[in-house]
Parts: C-alpha cells; structure tokens; sequence
C-alpha cells in the first residue's frame, strides 16, 4: 500500500461509530496524522448517531484540505463494517448509563461507595457481564469476516473486553490503549520540572516501566533522558504528601471532571516504594474498600471524587447538542489532538514508525506473575504487523497479590458472563476486595442488582 | 538396621520435649507400634519438664513391658538433641500463652475477632514473627548437627515454620503433620454411614484428593471402596445445613473442646462443591472477615466457639498438675493411641511400609496453582527414605484465588521474619483477608501490637 | 456395581480382539483375578480371528468353573464394541508383518540396524505415521460411544498411541502400560538375591521410582524393604559388566526370544549413575546409533541381537496353528498369568485394591523437564476412577536431554501423523539419534520407504 | 554526568586490552561517537600488549583533535582495572592459539573437521573448559570491584562466557555482542535489492525478530519498512540455492577471510522456512556432523572453509607488526568504524538514546523453549541502566529441539568447567551432535585432548 513512507486507503471500521466524544477525537488525530488516508466506516447500533458522525467526519475533509484525507461511511451491519478491514477500533457504550446508575449507585444501599464503577468491583462486575455477550458477538464477526484485521479495544472493562475477543477467537490481532498511564508520565514531567527548576518536558520523554493490569497498573522504574526520576518523585510525593497535589494540566472531559489531589496515589508509592500508574478514582477500587472508600468522610480526606452517572447523563446531552450544532453548520469542527496513541499504533503496525508504548495484551510472559492468557498492561513494541511484548519488572510482593487476586477474578468473570453462570459470577462478587458482606447478605445484594438489570434470568 | 521388618536403635530428637501434650501422645503412638525401638532425646528451653518426661517416658517402658521399648533421655542443647539422630521432631509454644493472649485478644479493640489465632490473621502473623527467628536457629542447627535426618514438625504456624526450615537449609528433609484433614475423613464415615445405613468405617479407609494449604484445606474427591463419597456427603450437607450437625465422636483436647456444627464447613460445600477439610475454627480465619467473624452475633449463628487463651492457660495448669502425679507415681501412664500418624510415617520412612498421605511440604508441582517452594498440603507417598508428592487436583478458581492470597503472604511473612523488616510485615498485614481498616488505623493496631510483643524493636 | 468387595456386569471392549496372543494373555489373567466378572467384546479388523477368540474365550469359562467368570463375544463394529463399557483395551498390530518388514529392514540398505524398529528410530517414524491415522479412529469413536470408559493401550509405538489419543479427544481417560520396567525389577530381584545370598523375591516387592518415555524409562532409586538396591546394583554390574549377566529366567515370548546380556544397560548405568529400565534391544534404538548400532561388529560386542521380522511372521504362524488347535479341540487353553498389570489396574480402578505402578499418561507436572501434554513413562497411584501422577525425579542432565529430543519429536511425528504433514515428518526424521546422514541421502532414504509404504501419496 | 546530552568522564575497563584487532576497532568506535568521553582502562596479561595499546590509544586523541576525546591507561591488576568504572569489556583470547590448534585440529584425526571450533562440537567444548576457570575470576572480580558496572562480552564461547559470570555473580550486569545477525541483515538488505531493484539501504534498517542461542540464531520475520521481506528473501533463495550467493561486500578480517556461498543458511531456510542468522563456518557446527562436515568433499560442496588456525597465528604477526609501525610513528592510526555495536550500547545503557537490538542474556521467558537463566539471543531494548529483553517467536519444533539439546549441553559444560567435572563434560562431549562415536573410541579422543591441554590433570 505505501509508496515513500505514506500508505493510502487504508480501510478502518469503528464500532460504537455513533460516539459524540471519542470518535471525534478519533478523527481529530486521523486528521492531524500525516502519511496516512482512507475510509473509515461507522457501525452504530444507533443508526442515527453514526450518519450524523458521517457526516461530522465528511466535513473535516472538505474543512481541512491540507491535512490528512479520511473518507467517513455509515455502514447497517458488522458485517458491512468488518469486511476486508484493516483495523477495527471498539468504543462502545456496553448498555445505558441507566444501566450504569445501577452498576454504581445501587449499591451505596450496602454501603459500598463507587468512584467509576466500569473496571473491578460490584460495578465492573455487572458491567462485564453486560458487555461480555456483547463482545461474544464482536469478536466472532471479527474472526468470520475481518481475521487478519488489527483491532484497537477502548471500551472498558477494558481488560475483561480484550479478554472476551480472545477467547472466542484466540488468533484475533487485538490490544486495548489507556491514557491512565500517560496521566502518570505528565505527573512525573511535573514532578521533575518542580524538583530541578527546569521546563516541563512532554510525556512522551518520560520513559516508564509498566506492569500490571489495566487501572492498576505500575511503574518500577521511570527516566528521563540519563536521569533517573525515582529519587525525584520521591522527593515531590513526600512534600506534598499530605495537602495533596493539586494538578495543573487542565483535565479532559474524559475522566478529569472532579478533581484529584493524588493523594491515594502518594500513599501507595510511600507503602510500596513503586508508582501507582492510574487516576485515584481508578485505584481505588483495586484495594480493599476500608482503605478509601469507607465512607462519605474518608473519601473527603483522601480528596478525590465519586462521578455521578447522572453527570455522565448531563454531559451526553451537552455531546449531543454539539452534534447538532455541527451538522446544522452553526458549529465547524475543532481539530485538537487527544494525546490518545490508537493513530501513532496504527502507523506503527503498517511498519512506518515503530513504537514502545503501554498496552493491554494477552500475557505471553511478559508479566511472570500471572497466567498465560490473562490480559495484562505492559510496555510493548509496535512494528510491523506485530506487536512484541517487553518482559517487564517484577512489583512488590503485596501488589503482585492484589493483582492477582483481581486477574482471577476477571477470569472468573469472562467465564460467567460467556457461559452464563450466575454462581461461578458470585463466586467473583464474593472475592472482589469492595465487597466485604455476609454471604446471604451479599447474595441479596448480587441478585437485587441481577433482577433490576435483567441478568440470567433465562438462566 | 533392620532384621526381618524390624528396626531398631533408632534415635529420634524430640524438640519441644517438655511438651505435657503432644510429647504424652507421641510416646503412646511409639509404645504402641511394633517393629520400632531406640531412642528418644527430649530437648526443652524448660529442662525441668524435658526431665519430667524422661522420667515419665521410661516409666512406660517399665509398666508396658509387652508393648515397644523406647528409652527416653533428656539433653540440654539442640547440637547434643541432634547429633546423628535418624528423625526429628517439633512440637514447641512458639512464647507464651501470655504472648499468645496479645495475639489473640489484642486485636478486639479494634473489631477482629479470632477462633485460634494461630496460623493467620492478626495473630497468625504475630505468632509467625515471633517463630520464624526460633525455626531459624532450629534449621540451622539441623543443617549442622542432623544433616540426613528426617524432620516431623508440629508447631503451628506450620506453612510459616516448614517454609522457614527450607529457606535456611534447602536441603533439608522437613515435612509438617496435621490432624484436621483425619477429621474431615471422620465426618464422611459418618455421613457415609448415616446415608446408608451402614456402620461407621474407620477414616483412614476414606480415600480422599487433598490440595490447599494448611487448615485451609480442600477434597475434591472423597471414596470409600467402589463408592463415590461426593453424592453422599451433599445429601448430608443438605439435610444438616440449617441446624448444623452437632459432631458424634468426642473431640480430644486438642482442638475439640468447644462444640463445632459444621455450618461453615457446610456453606463453603454449598457454595463450592469441594469439601474444606480443617475445622470451623480455623476456616473461618482464611475468608473475609465479614463472612464469619463479623461480630459476636455472626459467630453464634454459625455455631462455632472462639477459644479463649484463657482456656489455654487453664488447661495448661491441669496437664502440669497431672504429670506431677505421674511422677510421683500417684497416677500411671495411659497409653492412648491419638489417631495422629508420625510414627507410622517413620515407620514408612524406614521402607517398611509405605504410606499414602496429607502432608505439608515443598511445592514441586503438585499444586499447580502455587509458586515452586510455597509449602503445600496434599497427598504424598511415603517409602523408604522418600518423600513423593502426588499431583493434587485443581480447585474451583475463587478458592485457589483465596489459597494464593495467603500464600504470597505468608512468603512476604518469611522473608520478612527473616530479615526483620516491619514494612513487609505491615503490608502482608494489611493484604490479610481478617484485615479491613483504614491504613493509618491499621498502622496503629500493627504498631501497638508490636510494641506489647517486643517485636521489631531492635530495628 | 460392587457387593462385598467384588464387581460383576463389568464391560470391556478389547479392540484387536483377534490377536492370538496378548488376548490370549489377557483372558488368562482376567480368570486368574477373582472378584470380578463381566463380558469381553472382541472387535478386529480380522472378524474370524475374533470369532475364534470368542470360542477360546468361551471355553475357558467352561473349563475352568471355578475360577472367574467372563463371557466372550465378537462384535462388527467399534461402535457395537465401545458402546457403554467400562473399560476399553487397545492392542492392535498397525499394519502387517510386510509392512513392518520395510520399516525394520529397508534402512539397512543405508547402513542403519534396527533391533525392534517399533518406537524410535526410522522404523518407529514409520510405523507411527501408519497408526496414528488408526488411533484417530479409534479415539473419535471412544469419544462418542464410550467417554467415559477407562482405555488402556498395549501397542507400540506406545508414546505416540496415547498422545494421539488425547489429541483427538482431550478428555480421554487413557494410559498406556509397557512391561519393560517389570523385567527390570526382576533384574534388580537377581541382584540382590546375588549380592545377599537371599532368596530372589518376587519383582512387585522391589520398589522404583521411575522417569522417562516408553522404551526410554529410567530408575532413580530402587530399595527392597528398608534396602537400598542402587549400591547393590552398582556392585552387580561392576561384576558382570564386560562378559555380560546372562538372565536366568526364561524369557517369554513377548519380547526375550534372542538372549540378551544387559551390557548395554550396565554401560549406561555406569556412565549415568541412574538405571536404564528397559531390555537393550530397546535402549539402544534411543540414543546415537554409533553407540551400539554402528555395525554387526558393534552389535555383537554389546551381545544383543536384532529381531528379524521373518521370526515374528513364522511366530504368528504357530500361533495361528495353536488357534485352530484349540478351537478344534485339540488342545486346550492353559491357564498362566502373564505378569501384566492390565487386570490388577481394571480392579484399581474399580476402587478394589490402590495400586502403584508405572504408566505412560500424559504430563501434568510430573516430569519437570517435559512439555505438558507429552506422553510420559512415571509411577501413578491408581485409584477408584483416578489416575493420579506421582512426581518423578529429574534425571543427569545429559539422560533429560535426550529424552527431550525424543519427546520433541514425537510430538512431531504425531502432528504430522494428524495432519499428513510430509515435511514435518522429514523434519523429525532428520532429528532422530539413529539418522546421520547427508539431508539429501536422507530425503532419498525417506520417500522411497514413504513410496514403499504407500505413504503421503494422496499429500 | 550529563550536560545536554552528553556525558563525561565515563569510565571503562577493557579486559583483554593488549588486542590487536577488537581492541582497536573499540577505540575507533569511541571516538566515531559524539557526546561520550573519559578513561579507558586497559588490562592484559600481556602487559606489554596493553602497554603499547595505551600510546596508540592516546596517539588517537591528539590526531583527531575534533573527535571524542578518550584517554587510555594500562593497569596492572584486575582490581585495578575495574573499581569504580562504568563499563566493563571483555575480549580475550581464552588460551593460546597452540591451544585452539589442538582443540580445532586434533579431532580430525577421528574424522572431525571444525570450521571454527570455538562455540559448540569439540573444540567449542574444550575452549570452554579452558575458559570458564578464566570468567570465573572475572566475574568475582566484578562482583568485587565493579558490582554496579555494565559489562559486554565478546569473547567466544559467547553463551558459556555470559553464563558463567551470572553463575558466579548473580546480580551482574552482562551481556554478549556478536556480529552475526548483522551480516544476516546484510544479506537481507542486498536480497531486497536484487528483488525490488532498488538500492541497497543500511543493515539497521532490516526488523528482524531474533530467537536463539549464539551462532545457531534464527530469524522468524524481517521487514523494511512496511514490507515483508519474508517472501523477497524465499524468491532471493531459490534463485541461488544451487550455485550459491558469493556476497558481494567486502568481508572484514574478522571472520570472512575465506569465501561462503551461504548454501547452508540457504539449505536451512528451504527446510525450515525460517532464516539462520549466523554465518555458514558457524551453522554447520551446530547440527549433525553428517550434514556439512561429514568429509572434505561435502564441505567443498557445500562451499564454505574450515578457518586453519595457522592462519590465525599468521594473521596475529601481521598485526602484532602493525602495532610496532603504530607505535613507532611509521604509520598512523586510521578511524574506521568496525559496524559493531558496543559503543552505541553504551550510550543507551547511559540514557541518551534507546536502541533495539540482538544480544545474549539469560532467558526471563523471552525464549519460552528453553530453561529460566540459559544464556539466549533475542532482541532486547536498551535503555538508561536496563536491558529489557522482548518476547521471542517461536521457532519451528525441529529447530527448538536442536537449540534445546545445544543448551543443555551448555548449562551442564559451565556446570563442569566450575567444577572440574570431568565425567559431566564427557556427557555432554558424547550428547554433541558433531560427535558420532563408539563410546570407547569418544572416551579415547576426550582423554587424549585433555592431555595435550593439560585439563581435569589435578582432578
């Protein structure tokens, strides 16, 4: 396809192709990606969404003639979407955040508080079983008509998604990105830039070492040119340890709404000596919930925030009103790069720039701790057409076992949801660290939840 | 040594030989095997209670002419115990019972409640701190002294004590005996017989797949004869869950002293399909705290009794009481055969003959789930001067997700032990399931408690 | 099935039921074994020999009232055979005589002498790429008519028999069983009645520890009673090492019709330090043929010989005559345990009597320096409806070493026999200790046997 | 030590640093690299070799006044040498060329012929022996003196060098260069010409995905660019497999002073379908002896040279006299860099910039066929104080298998060098596939060869 270093009609399908924030920061780095052009078709099980991001998509190319020319297609069927694609990228919406109120509200009846709820705990629970069957359907459309195809997961739970489309197509080419850790490398840019005096250098020149699992992930090491920054980090946690860091990026839309004082994140690195490589909100429904979310009270000293799905209702609204202001042209597009990597990983799979960089990935080795097979975040390098994981450090014993524990949960966790088993799913409630409950307590919490979702009930 | 299947001058070291307990049951199991003779070197930090028992010890051989003749020597150092002996035993307190009453009931100020206290938990980790710098210098002294001997130990914390006889001499031949698995055989000849209608069997012909760790102990298959035990047992299961089975034969002091329902054995059953083999007592410490331990209401209604050190202290004052009057001849030797099986393990360790049974050792592989070395429990083969592990059956994934769990703790427990070092202690503290509490408070019980045993002081 | 220790109604289906003489064998042991009775389905390609087989077996019932009971019957199909047994026994000859006189007697032609040609080897590539077709068939069809029955395997090449069996149906309940191991306890037997002046005890009483593949097996430890034998052994073969032990015992026709003198056996014993636990014939077919099948001179100073073909096919014709003989009337059917294991492992796994012995199974852990999944050759527990793998010794690394070459390339061979993969199987040709040839020579060696043998011709 | 990405006083020790080859290409390399300067430390046991590499070293620095600035010094000790230096080399000649006379030459009296002799088959074994006692100094040395230090190794037998020091010093930093793959890359880069009609661009610019172990390595895929250079390299092949490729670049006095038509490396990938990455003298050493080095004639045929150490002795007068004209002013000192690589790993183990490439370091799971802690090349990413090592390929079962019985050997050669184990070298001497002998007739070479080098004589 290439001709100097530029390939041309490269063919990408999008799944969850109606989405009014990552698909438009999706074609803003298409756009802004030089040496790369085709057509992009949207699939939506919002038929609507996806035509008015069709034509969202169209407009940029005839607003922008001089940066790179992407042709956008609503499409009616995976099928239609997969067929003869050389990637495929997944950004759904598993389920309504009317469904999502219940995954993270219903619970604070039991006492258990839920800063995200889409990953681990009661919430990520439920919504893995939600997405599982869902993503059943994906990966065997990929596997009949797209098996060659890269493809790019964003959906969360990331982990249990990347997790699902190997297991009901073991040869699938699929990874899954997550900014979490490009949040971290700013921290460190910050950190570094507060400690020697100097300017604060991009990311992307923060070298790190990743381990772990998606949320909870870590960094054994962390560099900058011949400097190690361990020594420097540490300095900055343990001045600010106690007031917290209050962030001076200005946050995205995606995850940075409430602010974050890193405070959980310090703790961690003072316990453990290695860095906490997520948001707060994220970490801390990896660990036991008397640590952070206690209660209303603890939450408040250890300064981070619990979303509101009703904020996430609102801010849709916003989203799709901006749509329409597009599409009526009282609106243009911005282009504005998300820092997302999903368009610098595909120049890298068709071989023009290699890259090192954080996925989610099936362990291969890479990560000695855990099963072959359980989808783990590691560095790897990207080159062509294929993806080399980096064996990566071994982490402190205590959060190797938290880990683990969360690993053998989520496989737990695919198994239920692709064979519909309800005790093996709260065999996996029972053992998720959130949940500390009498068990005919929790069983009233678990099938409380399952019936208001409409879960097994064909079970 | 041996003439015609049978061996004799046998030298055994008993450490902890001052025992009023295990020392009067061993001597009884020996008595009472034929085949054996030799020597019994009694080693105690007491001297004065290793003499009684030589006393005591000599005594039998004089009352029961008829029966096995073991001469019984008191010694005053390990390298004088050790020296040349054929197989050693150990059976110590690990301190005081006054230690012992920090480990246990310290830990209600701040909600924990614990049933033994002994192996892990709150107390389980204490008790370890305080064992691991004994078992080293007993290790060391084996390595030294006993080189080819083969070591029996008693002592709980035992996963923690075999660990660390390993770690200091990897060479060693070290193997741990527990009696809750025998029990467990116990209650299947009961359902057995009470389902069909037969009488009860004895527990060594009940044929049972072990895995797990110790007092944490799993059977994932159960036989007698041609029969399949597991359709038989959740019958029973089924009709006893509700009002608990309150157990038929008497229970021996050791561990039997208050009453026990099974309820907690039964509910993991249910929940599971694999049976827990240790008693409620000692379950209950592996899971949640929540699930059974929750507060004193929660206890009642699963039937099971905390045993108070207390108790302990008392019944100690009784067995001291009682040697005095063996002593002085007011009362003679019982020889009661305990049901436990170190000497037939000698016995099979000499070559002759073999013995299939649970045992705590070195992982090689038989537990596919745990790391290589963590110490393990399941079936072995015993033969001449060998010990084989038997490949142990997998166990439903979220109780091989909880067995990991203490695993990688009690490996952070060792090393931490035997290096001194409290922040590793701490963060296996904090990764125990008993353990729910905010971290600052959870420092706070750490601390104190480390204070009032003395630990860590000299760090 | 069971009352008083005895089971009645067993169903064994014993395809190659037509074989006059390890079916004969079969029906000898199954009288001799009291406690159990049932019938035997007779299935062989041959259907006249397997209806003579069914007279003889017949017979036997009436002859001999007293001793156990079984009925005989030929059946058509492997359908009509499997449906519903309990047991299955596989013990076919793969091919014919002329057949095997190319795998065993072509390769002279290029210098290479083969003294079984059954396992490894060029005759062994061969007559596996000829079986494993045959072994596919049978496995679908215990698969699905009889998934739950126990098979055991007598025929060679045994390793690749029972890795194709799993291969095609994962959940088997298959194993193999090889007497090799046992002429080698009795070897050990002869030992130590030489070296004590004792009695020679009988074979079963000598106990080994076994690792290895088929035909490839080694002892790491053999002890009779509380005696060590390695260092009785050592004496013996020091003794008899250059003029060779002739065996006092009569061979039987199995496998000793030609004299051997161990020397083989003792050269590797006092190369290794660890037993080679199969007759030489064999042993030398796995390790380089410059060893001791360079040449007739070669072979004749090792004193063991090659087995022609041209006896096994005048073997048959006595047999085939013994056949009619009793049939007729003639002659009638002697009663004689064969020393297998078959029915004793049947009764083991009835739950009757545990039974420890060596069986090639699949790895689980068992052999430390093989793949899982790779047919291994170590001593199991058997026991009610479980077969449960004892973990064997790791041997000098120099013996792992060649024995991992050998399992690597029956691996091979059985992928290739899966899927008619003829460069695949010139690839594990090529690996084999007995090729040293210029890959072209090879080639030509390879597809004129591959022609000859009507091999790949539809590839 | 940096100031805008450049970094002073860095120390090095080069041990073997009286070379007159390596030695010099280094100093080349040194100054070629901008942004690097300091001290090397120079230290031989030929004093006066390393004394005189000192003037010429510093007769480099006042030259070329605008290249990096490096100062040499000879020293007299290793301690010397080594305390305190950033970077340790080691290139040394293991013996004496008389030594490597024996050693390459000796076995063809039994029908050996070596192309090379210093890896694997007999030579590479006796090398080995000979320098493992040397490496085990080394590395305490290092362990001693420089336990932080990077340290390179280029000396052969590469595998056996680098596992010896981790043996001895298990925390050491060390890895092993070898130029191999780059020719490969080479070749790769000139068959993509030839193919494409293009120009013939730079070996770094070929991807290839390295397995293996050093000189029997192996690549799974290469790319430049986004294309796949599998299928040019398979048409390249072909074309000229039967004449054979005579490579057109001028070879360096290393190791191509003897012409290669790369009919080897062209037979193994016809077969296999995966490129051996290592010159021909090298491959044919690593496979049965009866491939390439059965006789005279077959090495003719397949057109590549056995390298006569005489040659070797010569070619060191040759620059044993350039050093004298060098040192006495009669010629100059010409820059040319070598193509190797050490110096550029050098600056990416400083921080300045990260590469990707091929070196021998122990297994953590990037080559999942062989044994935790073997020695293996793969590729690797270099960065500030840390190689990490990627995940491998797999590689065809056949090629596995030979790798795996090279490695064995390996292991059990270091076992018995640090040993002086003479029954364990013999063992792997006999598992060598370049050994084909009577066992009698392979004891005899062994013991002979020992003698002439004066090995195993105070065993």
């Amino acid at each position: 396809m290439s001709t100097n270093g530029e390939v041309k009609k490269i063919n990408i399908a999008y799944i969850g192709g109606g989405s009014r924030g990552w698909a438009w920061g999706f074609m803003s780095d298409l756009a802004s990606e030089s040496g790369l052009s085709g057509t992009v078709r949207l699939y939506d099980i919002d038929n609507e969404a996806a035509k008015s991001n069709e034509i969202i998509g169209n407009m940029i190319r005839q607003d922008y003639p001089d940066m790179a020319q992407w042709a956008y297609q609503q499409v009616d069927s995976l099928e239609e979407a997969l067929t003869g694609v050389d990637f495929v990228v997944l950004s759904i919406l598993p389920g309504t955040f009317d469904d999502m109120d219940i995954d993270v509200h219903y619970p604070e009846k039991y006492g258990i508080y839920q800063s995200v709820g889409d990953s681990v705990g009661v919430g990520g629970l439920f919504r893995s079983m939600r997405t599982i069957p869902m993503y059943k359907v994906i990966g065997e459309a990929i596997r009949d008509h797209a098996p060659q195809a890269w493809v790019i997961n964003y959906t969360n739970p990331m982990t249990v998604c990347v997790r699902t489309l190997y297991s009901v197509f073991p040869e699938i080419k699929a990874f899954g990105c997550c900014h979490e850790v490009f949040g971290t490398q700013k921290l460190l840019a910050e950190a570094l830039a507060e400690e020697t005096g100097g300017e604060k250098v991009s990311r992307d020149e923060i070298k790190v070492s990743v381990n772990g699992i998606n949320h909870f992930t870590w960094l054994t090491s962390a560099s900058y040119k011949d400097k190690d920054l361990m020594p420097i980090y540490d300095a900055f946690v343990r001045k600010h340890f106690e007031s917290g860091y209050e962030y001076g990026e200005t946050g995205n839309w995606m995850n940075d709404f409430f602010s974050s004082a890193h405070r959980v994140k310090f703790d961690l690195f003072l316990r453990y000596g290695v860095i906490a490589a997520a948001g707060d909100r994220h970490l801390v429904e990896f660990v036991d919930n008397s640590w952070y979310l206690k209660d209303e009270a603890t939450i408040k000293k250890w300064k981070f925030s619990l979303t509101p799905v009703s904020w996430r209702k609102s801010n849709l609204e916003e989203r799709k009103e901006k749509s329409t202001e597009m599409i009526s042209g009282k609106k243009g597009f911005d282009i504005k790069e998300t820092g997302e990597e999903g368009v610098k990983q595909i120049k890298a799979l068709l071989g023009l720039a290699d890259l090192i960089t954080n996925v989610n990935f099936p362990n291969k080795g890479q990560t000695s701790f855990l099963k072959d097979e359980a989808v783990v975040e590691t560095n790897v390098l990207m080159t062509r057409d294929k993806i080399i994981p980096l064996l990566a450090d071994p982490l402190p014993e205590a959060i190797e076992s938290l880990i683990q524990q969360h690993s053998a949960n989520q496989e737990m966790i695919v198994q239920a949801g692709l064979t519909n088993d309800k005790e093996k799913a709260f065999q996996a409630f029972l053992n998720d660290p959130q949940v500390h409950m009498d068990p005919k307590e929790a069983k009233a919490c678990f099938d409380e939840m399952a019936d208001q979702l409409a879960m097994f009930n064909y079970a």
